[in-house]
């Protein structure tokens, strides 16, 4: 059969990629790094961090500075043996199907980068080598600050000598370190240079669509703090009846929700800041966000609708079970891949929600009112839900979700309105009209 | 109403956009611009390009290649007028509702460059400068065959004294030119340069969505020659019988078109030249690519699915018209605009039809085997088609339709299989089965 795609990852069947993450300690590669495979992996595109340092730590758990300095034969040898155990780490997950292999290190010279790319070539696969360079001293302050605090280089350690020991470090790196192309005799390397976290970014010879992806998403990360904020629509007439899809109004419940919800957003995100609000096309959605302050700015997305059940359109779970037995069946056995007839699937839902976490990665606060599945998918992006997961995820009627992206994973908080409303959550196998979800998988819970 | 959007052209109400051209003559900066036009305009949002040589030509209209020496100071006074009409005209276009204005001209000098940025900024309206360097003669000197044989500068010029003349035109530009932030002191400025279009692409301070949708757009742009072959799945048996949408089987004609197709193709692709084959999701998309040559490679996108007719979805006109009287009017009225009830308008089939059009643009040769709304469409974007013709651009079945993009515009091209099929073009207000349609409508002239 001909590969399937959906408009990301075409032709992924023929592509492995290689990402080489090049730059000073500091400069927040471990961050882009994390990222880019949090959002190939969303996309079903198989991706694996290996992170040199940690194959490093099993040989030097807490080296000193100076086992940075190229002088020091015992630490480059070192060194060496770790990038070799995560290259050949990297090339057997490659055998087994992986697509891309993300290098987390420094790369930071010429001989290291060429070391990669002729490995790389030699088992055709593409080299794209990404990296952050920074001049903000800030910048590097803080990223300091939360290597010193997070790293197992420095666990145990009094914080302050840790800081002047991994300056110390950040200097031996700098004696050798060569920005891509900065001799000019790189300009045949695929590359991306992102110069203090996106105010410039260099793009060379980009050659595919995967790696043009990849390259799109890279360039609209930023790390201003903020937030985003997740609420389902309120109750609607035929959330009541338990009935799926539709296009109906609030019910009294879903009402009173629409108008305390100003109240949890002001508590959550306090009254100076500016806040954007998306809601889908559908009726529900836009009744919940109209009393928000008229100063919001309110967007619609159609690509925020909720999951188009197809000729299933309006039914309750036990006329879907009775006049679509089949179907029933398969959807439970594989709720993320089963596409309703004439309608959608998860995965096609996270394909149609691809703008939109390019648009959130781009943006401040934003508050989105949207669907149960769609905010499954979001919600799985930002809490790396696997595929058997997400579409099983309770996100209950009534409650704002704040997810806050921190440096190495999200902070969750939720906020409940104190509004009765039926549960919209289904175990599998069950026809109820409505059942509550088992607690133990229950959202609330800081993850 | 909140504004609305489908994930192209996010919050395009507050948004409005200059984007300034820069870079020597026969660089392809107009190639740019009309491309960059085009592709908004297919997404609705309005464009327009103001070329400052058009407005120097009432002043000027072929003047020697002295005139573009900056000690020429008649010279320099015409051309300084015509930038101001330009931005003037502009600036008009702006006030009434224009959200990109394309300035295509050289800029190649700061002082040009902030005086354009100053007056834009003044009227709220960001700037985002366009840089085409190329130092690769091949490509400059294949832009100047072009000019010298399309410019109207040197109309009925004898075609040697006019490259030479160009050339010399040229290098007047080269002695003030300054390429973007050369001297490091226009690092502020938003812009994106081409160098030797795409190789390398660097991006500095890009700011909103718009903005970096514009730039993927442009840093995915090539010029290497190519086509895209375009046809409809073979005649269904739900064509057959007058009825839209469905997921039906190939008809006897139709399997008939199917086994014919790689003649045709190989007829017009020629049988050394490598296709890549895109197809719905759809069965008879799928069986009407079934014998093509083994060694195309073969893809399926959702992307390129029919238009979904929601619950219309299997309909002939006349029930539609029976059934829902006022949806078949509305959707005569405004066709593009229109969406099926559960379904989706034209409106909607182009927004989902973007990331086809980026990989377009980044391909080679692509066969596309796809629907009748969808192909109008695409075909939309080639050849400028408005939202109020697209909807009704005849796309008979069994003909393969070949699009060559050329330096102004793309050329077709139709090759008819001779397989009899049904018409399933249906003029306003028409319930009938099977129509013709109006000769003076037929695709069968190339543009």
């Amino acid at each position: 059969m001909a590969p399937r795609t959906n408009g990301i990852g075409v032709q992924v069947e023929n592509t492995r990629i290689c990402v080489v993450m090049v730059g000073l300690p500091a400069r927040g590669k471990s961050f882009i790094a994390q990222k880019a495979q949090r959002y190939l992996a969303w996309l079903s595109i198989p991706a694996a961090t290996f992170n040199v340092g940690n194959y490093r730590r099993t040989d030097a758990p807490q080296p000193p500075a100076d086992f940075f300095d190229t002088n020091n034969q015992e630490g480059e040898r070192k060194r060496r043996a770790a990038a070799e155990a995560a290259v050949a780490d990297m090339l057997r997950w490659f055998k087994k199907g992986g697509v891309v292999g993300i290098l987390d290190a420094t790369n930071s010279t010429k001989e290291r980068r060429k070391w990669v790319l002729d490995i790389m070539t030699q088992n055709n696969i593409e080299v794209i080598f990404v990296e952050s360079k920074c001049d903000d001293e800030n910048m590097i302050m803080m990223n300091i600050r939360d290597v010193k605090t997070t790293s197992p280089d420095y666990q145990g350690q009094d914080p302050e000598t840790a800081a002047l020991d991994f300056r110390n470090r950040i200097r031996n790196y700098e004696k050798v370190y060569k920005s891509l192309n900065e001799d000019g005799d790189e300009e045949d390397l695929t590359f991306l240079k992102i110069m203090n976290v996106g105010k410039q970014v260099i793009i060379n010879r980009i050659r595919d669509y995967l790696q043009s992806r990849i390259v799109y998403y890279l360039m609209n990360l930023h790390i201003r703090p903020r937030s985003v904020w997740l609420s389902r629509h309120g109750e609607s007439m035929l959330n009541l009846e338990g009935r799926i899809g539709g296009d109906a109004e609030l019910s009294h419940r879903g009402e009173e929700y629409a108008r305390k919800l100003p109240e949890l957003v002001l508590e959550s995100v306090g009254s100076d800041r500016p806040l954007t609000v998306w809601t889908s096309t559908l009726k529900r959605t836009i009744a919940t966000a109209r009393h928000l302050p008229k100063h919001y700015n309110q967007l619609q997305w159609k690509a925020l609708d909720e999951l188009d059940a197809g000729v299933c359109d309006g039914m309750t779970y036990q006329e879907i079970a009775d006049l679509h037995p089949d179907d029933f069946q398969a959807r439970d056995e594989d709720k993320y891949n089963y596409r309703y007839r004439g309608g959608e699937s998860y995965r096609d839902v996270v394909i149609r929600l691809e703008p939109i976490i390019m648009e959130l990665e781009r943006s401040e606060d934003i508050l989105i009112i949207s669907h149960q599945a769609v905010i499954r998918c979001i919600y799985a992006y930002f809490m790396q839900k696997t595929q058997e997961e997400s579409p099983w995820v309770p996100v209950p009627l009534h409650t704002l979700i704040k997810l806050t992206p921190r440096a190495y994973g999200t902070e969750v908080q939720t906020y409940k309105a104190n509004i009765q409303a039926v549960s919209t959550w289904r175990g599998k196998g069950s026809t109820a009209k409505h059942e509550d979800p088992s607690p133990e998988k229950s959202l609330f819970q800081t993850h």
